[in-house]
């Protein structure tokens, strides 16, 4: 297998010399009903992924898959599978996909297999969470545990508590709503203290996440837990359980009810199907309802294995996304959820994207000369249509659009207006949006044309369950995994947090001389 | 007053000649203690614009300086308090400063003195919060009301749902908490069926707002809190108040509790300082808290007319955006609140900014030749360290960066860990972010290398209080007008919602023979 930067592929040079053409994609003559109904990619959890309105003719989808072949993305993400070394600047695997299912090798690290620890901690969290809602395991007056609080940051909060927040009406309306799920990340000290404040301590499990087990803000947030747990007269050993690795010093730790383990790795952004995401989302919605959205995520890995990009649609979504990037030119990508359970699902692919690739040297070390990961943002429609809309359509720049949307609503609870129920006024909305984008209007006053040729997708399904977020999820984990390999960078570490870090060391510790951090600490009165 | 293109000034000029030598602005060197400590602007409510990690040397100032001048930017500011038609799209005024106070000329329309109008209303929705508070305006059945839910979409929403998050810990703290609000926006059936099941419908007062009084969402959804108080036997009649302009449906109707009143020259995004944000936030932390709100915005309006670019900081921070735009070319802006309260707050400034100055043509209609408005988008600081920061520090692209922070927490509660609060490690990771985006890091391995120079500015105060948010939402509204009068664009009108409305009405009446509406419908199985 060969390491190559994308700039030194030939498929490359093919996709520069095809952009000027397709900056010029007719995207009023090509939205035809056929163009519709056939492009389209299967996805996992029944979802379809559609590309009608990207700007890819045949020549262009051609020449991607030749990248695709050409980068060997199917082999890179076998490699990956099968437990190599991926992620190269911290000497580490990346083994998220096998927390969903085995694809690969088995995975043998220092005499252990890892499938085998991970379906070991998958069944030891999934135990405890029975436990929980059987009333076996209580909190330290014996009183039953109602409320479960993540606390943690990052990976540990952005990818659970948006999973959660995708599910809870699902479960209210399924009648699998066990616990209700709390998150305190920040440690803006008003951050822990109103979520502290706003539950019955006797009746909640706190779910510590920190896979070093010495994150700044984790261990703050801990300590405010702990003190307030003893002040109503409780024991914070009955009240706090760890989701940690082996070797931090949470680990094996009598201070927690249980603790629940990881490794190296499963990076932070990428741990929402381990004990980050499974212990508060076995809690709060039952072992079952986890164990689903694994499935949808394995057979979203499984279906990523397809070396035609018209059969795999992480990876065309991936190699579309390069497109626009690297060749069209635009720095950003909008995601548009027609879905209010999605309401933060943008903010954890901002996360999963922005940390994978927001890099400028490639797996090697080596600065790269082309642009890698954009800036990734989005709200729910159709509130955003009443506001950053209006950019969308008529700025002077292009955003590329990612709509997701369902058939169906989750709380089945509707109301008909004018002759149309809300679900299928908010469906007509995206439809309308996806064409309005693509076809825009003239009109003879200026101010009321729209340019169109705005690019989007869309990926539907007939609703959000826990099989098909899952499956949503992977999605956009694969992709971006297949975009890394394409730029050739290492989508699995994250040094720019690191700088940070150390220099609130040093403005603790009474910023060491630094003039610069000596006077902002004087404004802020540190 | 002339209103002329932005590349047509002499300042365009200027600039594009300056810039190709501040793209070298030596962070390192600049950022000295002298320039943190005298590179800042007073703001009002207490607050400072400190500009001192912005690529700005003394020659850049100066012709921003130059700029402003020539675009007359104080002298159509002017003319806006004055009234005169600054929304030439829809032949409108732009009066949201008038509901702060006077600084202009009188505002007569109709015959009506509009400043008189403002206050006459604010007067008596502030009666209206009272009497709820002391519980002579209850509900359906004699029971106090206890919740308050507003009925809104984009400007209805997204800045009085900012606002109230920004207060409610304030407001605990205090002893000024009155009612707990929740909002329904999305069209999306489940939200608004999530939060009606969510609150006592005897108890809450529900809050419909909108100007027009035909936004198809909010009436969907006014019509799906209707038939729920119906069926648990309340009279809708007293459980709902408009807000709406007079000539709208909802006005002088029967079937609201009551009604208040805004006009056509309040924009929905900047109208969080009429009805549309005050009824919610009188009745949950009482009328002087919102009253607060309006004396820092007042205080900011009022600041905004100084000439001096280096005394008024939204002039300054308009202009240092428009450098960062069109001469340095960062086509995007984060926010970046050191403030979990302010959760939800760049949020409302992604609709302030992108749904005012995303256009592509000038006040007259005619296509503009340069850059426009920016892509903004925000999390709160510490979360987005440990999430997208990583592009931030070490992507291909350069993001500029909007930081805010406070001395103090709100709550006031907080625990100590190493030696500090976390209050104070909040604020030291602030101070730490600055210094690390400016000056970056060198390292002989590239992985860990920083080239730094991504540029920031950060506005700080005591405490977020009313007084001082008033002042930041005013801060922003009056940065994004100055931004749209240099671009000679119309900040105040959205053309770009009116295509997709037009075909959602195309899909919902069956799609009037458009083949692609057609098609995609038939994915949604609409």
């Amino acid at each position: 297998m060969q390491y190559t930067n994308f700039d030194k592929t030939r498929a490359f040079k093919t996709l520069s010399t095809l952009a000027q053409r397709s900056l010029r994609f007719d995207y009023a003559a090509e939205l035809t009903a056929e163009r519709i109904r056939g492009a389209v990619a299967p996805m996992a959890g029944g979802l379809t992924y559609s590309f009608a309105a990207k700007p890819v003719a045949t020549d262009v989808l051609a020449a991607l898959q030749t990248l695709a072949d050409e980068q060997e993305l199917i082999a890179k993400y076998k490699a990956i599978l099968d437990g190599e070394t991926m992620n190269t600047g911290e000497n580490r695997k990346a083994l998220h996909h096998l927390l969903r299912g085995q694809l690969g090798k088995d995975v043998i690290f220092e005499g252990k297999n890892l499938g085998d620890f991970y379906k070991q901690e998958l069944a030891r969290f999934s135990r405890f969470a029975d436990g929980v809602h059987a009333g076996t395991i209580t909190g330290s007056t014996g009183k039953r545990f109602a409320y479960a609080v993540q606390i943690g940051i990052g990976g540990s909060d952005l990818g659970p508590r948006a999973l959660y927040l995708a599910l809870e009406q699902w479960a209210v309306t399924e009648g699998k709503k066990k616990l209700t799920a709390k998150f305190i990340s920040n440690v803006d000290p008003d951050d822990a203290s109103t979520v502290i404040a706003s539950v019955p301590l006797e009746e909640t499990v706190f779910v510590l996440v920190s896979k070093s087990g010495i994150t700044q803000e984790t261990l703050a947030n801990e300590l405010f837990v702990k003190e307030k747990l003893k002040a109503a007269g409780l024991d914070p050993s009955k009240h706090i359980v760890a989701v940690t690795s082996e070797t931090s010093p949470l680990a094996h730790n009598p201070a927690y009810l249980d603790s629940f383990y990881m490794d190296d790795f499963i990076g932070g952004r990428y741990s929402s199907t381990s004990g980050v995401g499974g212990v508060i989302l076995s809690l709060a919605f039952g072992s079952n309802a986890f164990k689903q959205i694994l499935e949808g995520a394995h057979e979203a890995d499984a279906l990523a294995l397809e070396s035609d990009i018209l059969k795999n649609a992480s990876l065309l979504d991936a190699l579309i996304g390069v497109w626009e990037r690297n060749f069209l030119n635009f720095p950003y990508t909008a995601v548009l959820p027609y879905s209010q359970a999605l309401s933060r699902f943008p903010a954890h692919l901002q996360q999963l994207d922005m940390e994978s690739n927001g890099k400028r040297v490639n797996r090697s070390g080596q600065p790269v000369a082309y642009s890698t990961g954009p800036v990734v943002f989005g709200e729910p429609g159709t509130n955003g249509q009443h506001s950053f809309y209006q950019l969308l359509h008529q700025g002077t720049d292009i955003v590329p659009l990612q709509f997701i949307g369902f058939i169906e609503s989750q709380r089945k609870d509707d109301v008909t207006v004018d002759g149309s129920g809300s679900q299928t006024k908010l469906k007509a909305n995206l439809a309308a949006q996806i064409v309005a984008f693509a076809k825009g209007k003239t009109d003879a006053n200026p101010n009321k044309e729209f340019t169109g040729k705005r690019p989007s997708s869309l990926i539907f399904g007939k609703r959000l369950t826990p099989h098909a977020l899952g499956a949503l999820l992977a999605h956009f984990e694969n992709k971006i995994m297949f975009q890394g390999l394409v730029w050739n960078i290492n989508s699995f570490d994250q040094e720019g947090v690191q700088l940070g870090k150390a220099l609130t060391k040093k403005v603790l510790a009474g910023n060491a001389g630094d003039a610069a951090l000596d006077a902002y600490s004087r404004l802020l009165d540190i």
